[in-house]
């Protein structure tokens, strides 16, 4: 059975695709992902079909967004099972540039933020949000969506994201996405597939300790540092847990917050085993 | 006589007649300025007007290209002048947004270039090249043009603004208007304005000195120092001059070149009295 999806691989051939679907009166959703699609990156997708006429995600794993010693060469690909699965929930566009086509000849321009990127998983990832900011700004350029759709797993790249759309005046709607969980809880990621079984089963305790620290609020704890103690300790009783961070911010500035007295986001960092985990929940709202 | 040109003011409202002039299949040329407009503004408006339906001029002096200690403040300004000629020269539109339009609260997003800036008027002016390209990006994205005309005379711009469009994926041709000068060829320049008569004579040392390095290399000297040196000579003859610097460079990557065996850019800076001028010119075409 031929591909209903259109697949296109050069930065013009999209661009001119996008403009004439514009000409059409067409509205556009996208859907940037790094591949290796799970059911948390379909369910962007659904979400993506209901605010707009024409679906377009793309597959690229952004080099500038990967430091030395980063896991861009072991980072997981199936191209021929994303688009089977692109098929599948109706996307109608794929956007599969190689890196040469997006870092050409010369290439030396970033977007930058001055103070979201310095927190949180910015504190261990130093060039990372430079080249989530960068690509995905060039991604807009190319796709010219009228929406786009990103996780709130990867929260802080979500509020990074909402803020250079507005910094630099970007006409597009910038939705986020509720995290999909397995069923003992553990927030669907591409990096899951790195975990063996006894890491899988220490995994559970990012969301479990998320899950306690809103049990604790309810119960009347403000403190943060209270909080953050108790997360510690619960997940550093996971056997191969190694904590990066854990942090109670504001939802917007991703500034601390010391005493609970409105609503917080709480994000944290993991590694399990040599596997980063992130994951981050609304408390107090 | 009620204007013809059109004024808007709010970041919205541009973005919304754009969007609606694109609509209806119209194509945009866009010039941006800070406004005291001399002729050489009115020259890229000329180039503009040939290249599209829609001629939108912008109006804003932008505080993020300025320094500390530069004229920020002291920038010429004549709003009411500067809408006659635009009127006059057949404008279409002027975008003249305030500060707080572009720079809301919490801004901190900023387009940066690794290398084209650590150059030329780059290395005594740090954050000029970031605030340029940055608010050139936003007004792109506000006033969505098909084209822009920027003038060569400033050739660091120029060659900044074009390769961030390219390396961002922008689909805006980028037009270079020839630099305009005064009958004795001093360059057109808002900052003309604050010489006195002295420093309006010592001025014209800048074109002359490119005008005997064109003449020196047709007389077959192939040595950027040579003539770097004959330059630095000749314009410290002049009363109250202070260079910044002399260059010869790759048109493109503003690196240096030794050896003049192809086309080279020389570009310059000198201080006149308190008055930094600039100036460049294209060798051995």
């Amino acid at each position: 059975m031929p591909l209903d999806l259109e697949i296109i691989e050069s930065t013009a051939a999209m661009q001119a695709r996008a403009r004439e679907l514009r000409a059409t009166g067409k509205t556009i959703v996208f859907v940037p992902t790094m591949g290796f699609l799970h059911a948390g990156h379909l369910s962007l997708m659904e979400i993506g079909r209901e605010h707009g006429d024409i679906l377009v995600a793309s597959i690229f794993v952004n080099p500038t967004q990967f430091g030395p010693g980063e896991d861009l060469e072991a980072y997981p690909r199936d191209m021929p099972r994303d688009l089977a699965l692109l098929e599948e929930v109706g996307a109608d566009i794929v956007f599969t540039p190689t890196p040469d086509e997006i870092y050409t000849p010369g290439f030396q321009t970033y977007v930058t933020l001055e103070h979201l990127p310095n927190r949180l998983c910015g504190l261990s990832r130093p060039v990372h949000f430079r080249g989530v900011a960068t690509v995905v700004t060039k991604l807009f350029h190319i796709v010219l969506p009228h929406a786009a759709v990103f996780g709130l797993k990867d929260y802080q790249q979500y509020v990074i994201i909402k803020r250079l759309v507005k910094d630099l005046g970007l006409d597009i709607r910038i939705i986020g996405g509720p995290t999909m969980r397995e069923a003992d809880g553990l927030a669907l990621s591409s990096r899951n597939a790195y975990l063996n079984p006894a890491e899988r089963e220490s995994a559970i305790c990012l969301n479990q300790a998320l899950a306690r620290a809103d049990q604790m609020i309810k119960e009347g704890i403000v403190e943060s540092q209270a909080i953050i103690a108790q997360s510690a300790a619960y997940i550093e009783a996971h056997t191969g847990t190694q904590i990066d961070y854990i942090a109670l911010v504001d939802p917007e500035t991703l500034e601390d917050v010391a005493r609970i007295d409105r609503p917080v986001q709480m994000a944290l960092a993991v590694k399990v085993g040599s596997t980063r985990l992130i994951d981050n929940r609304r408390l107090n709202e």
